[in-house]
């Protein structure tokens, strides 16, 4: 942890004496800033994961064009290091009201708006090779851990699997959070807070050896690098549970190989390794769940075709997927399985798909 | 708790028999349901609450167009009846798959969509005079709790204050969780993470012997009942602090009054006695925010008209505010107190006008 703080600190510090010294040599200042659009993003199929290439830009203060964004790129990186220094965390969003205020001699403000104050974070995490995160800068949180695993954090210490039903919520960053003792074969992501509870409630994780973290959704980022942190230091293998419909298996694809506009972060978020469980279309009549499928939407239609078309969705079995949800024309949530029973979903379901190894890739 | 789930069984049991003793005596079946439109909503004054009136209608099975509702009434209250005898929880999405199935010799199915199935839970809801939570069904979960107070559930025993910075995730039900020391001497109900994880990162719960509960936008039911209990059990004042908008006085008055959508759970939902600490306008002048203010969207003026409207915003203080908010024609938000520092909200605003009691009503 001092390691981490110590390196962003040192990048920090850098980044200014770069501009200092550019200005004492009477050099027109500029800081490197590496492109982040589609154009420089690819799929790494070696890596399996999105990947930014080494397409890059200067951003000079002298130049028109460029000087809002360098004034805004220094007062952002100043804030951030006083931030690291002080051992203080702010949500983007604070940032942004930290940062603005009225430019003098002029109507404009540093920052009229938090979508450009959002970029220039990005554009810093990227050329300073950093996590937000290690910016000391967290994101809304969401999403909660239920299973039998130790997390100290500070002067805390506490185990998971005894905070009654409710589980521990998780914050906006965990790069602090340190790992202690933990008995789980492997680590369930489940997309929806109410399929998560109806696994707490049936005891699936004591059962099954299982952490269960429930995503509420699009996995914040927390949750992934929680996710990752787990997979990576404990050698937890993770397994993802979500709706059957393009916005389900786009949660686990993100979880699996980062998003198009994180990619430079793909390399501490990403987890090729991930299994992706279910629903999928053949659940549909392995477990005669036909009365209980929902129509698909002309939004949905238009997702599958998007995920058809994307390189890190190119494998057999993925593509298969999209085209009998296509042909059948129907989605199917996680919640359906209670059509069953309730308890069908953890005596039943996961626990023989994940014996048979019953995955998409 | 047992006394609860008796009485629930017993009310479910009674609500069957009833109709089986009609079908018994060659009767038309019916059940007696609230009328719980706004045509029979309104505020009570004395009780500071929105209240249901008395209007109710019979809902008869030989009438072709209760029918159907009849059924699905029938088939919502066994399935809950089932729960309550088994103690298990089902998300409401749960019920509605579950009890999803063809209807024999016709193409129809006993529920085609979950708006179907919802508005049925209502009507047990009120006709049994029950929560839904003592039916056993769950909503959907957001917010946690940070701070000094043991709760039991089953087991387990835990204290808020002892999770790190994550706090415990408020599960979908909290009617079996039992409150156990508590050192705080007031709730502080927060709208939105990033403020609660400010206000926990900068110790505020330690220094003002508070319970930090984050609603995360609208509080969610089972925060709502947290909130009514510690407020009932453990007697502690609920102050509320959400952004300087309408929608964030929406949020206060929802914990205040209750909503008019749960107009018939008041009694079990709302805190009369909750005082609102802010954002307010005058706050924007006091603390010279004048930088930091959004202006108002269209949505937000028009919103701005329904709350004056309404009657439980009648006090002077709330018809002034909304007045000044018209005027000025601007929001403020919580995180644009991080303009004057990231510790300001904690060391200053807060404990400020709490020690003032500087309350809206």
């Amino acid at each position: 942890m001092v390691r981490l703080m110590k390196t962003t600190q040192k990048k920090l510090s850098e980044m200014g004496l770069f501009v200092y010294e550019q200005v004492e040599r009477g050099r027109k200042p500029y800081v490197n800033i590496p492109q982040r659009g589609l154009g420089n993003v690819q799929f790494d199929k070696k890596q399996r994961m999105l990947a930014l290439g080494d397409k890059s830009s200067k951003r000079y203060y002298m130049n028109v064009a460029h000087t809002r964004k360098f004034m805004q790129t220094m007062l952002v990186a100043t804030y951030c290091k006083q931030l690291v220094d002080e051992s203080k965390h702010a949500a983007i969003r604070e940032l942004y009201y930290a940062c603005k205020r009225s430019v003098a001699g002029t109507k404009d403000n540093t920052f009229e708006d938090q979508s450009e104050s959002d970029p220039i974070v990005e554009d810093l995490e990227v050329s300073l090779d950093v996590l937000r995160e290690q910016l000391n800068l967290t994101a809304d949180r969401r999403g909660y851990l239920y299973g039998d695993i130790t997390l100290k954090d500070g002067k805390d210490s506490f185990n998971c699997a005894r905070l009654g039903r409710g589980g521990w919520s998780v914050p906006g960053t965990v790069e602090e959070i340190e790992v202690g003792d933990c008995t789980a074969d492997y680590i369930l992501a489940v997309e929806t807070a109410a399929m998560a509870d109806r696994l707490i409630e049936e005891k699936f994780a004591q059962k099954n050896r299982a952490l269960i973290v429930a995503t509420q959704g699009q996995a914040p980022r927390a949750v992934r690098r929680l996710l990752y942190r787990l997979h990576n230091e404990q050698k937890l293998p993770v397994i993802v549970f979500t709706d059957g419909d393009p916005w389900g298996w786009y949660i686990y694809s993100t979880i699996k190989h980062a998003s198009i506009n994180l990619a430079y972060l793909s390399e501490r978020l990403s987890i090729p390794d991930a299994r992706f469980v279910g629903m999928t279309m053949r659940d549909i009549e392995t477990y005669g769940l036909q009365k209980v499928t929902e129509r698909l939407k002309e939004t949905d239609k238009a997702r599958i075709k998007d995920l058809l078309a994307y390189e890190w969705f190119s494998h057999k079995a993925w593509q298969n997927e999209l085209d009998l949800c296509k042909k059948l024309g129907v989605r199917i949530e996680q919640q359906a399985l209670a059509n069953k029973s309730l308890e069908f979903v953890a005596k039943k379901y996961l626990p023989d798909k994940i014996e048979r190894k019953d995955f998409l890739p």
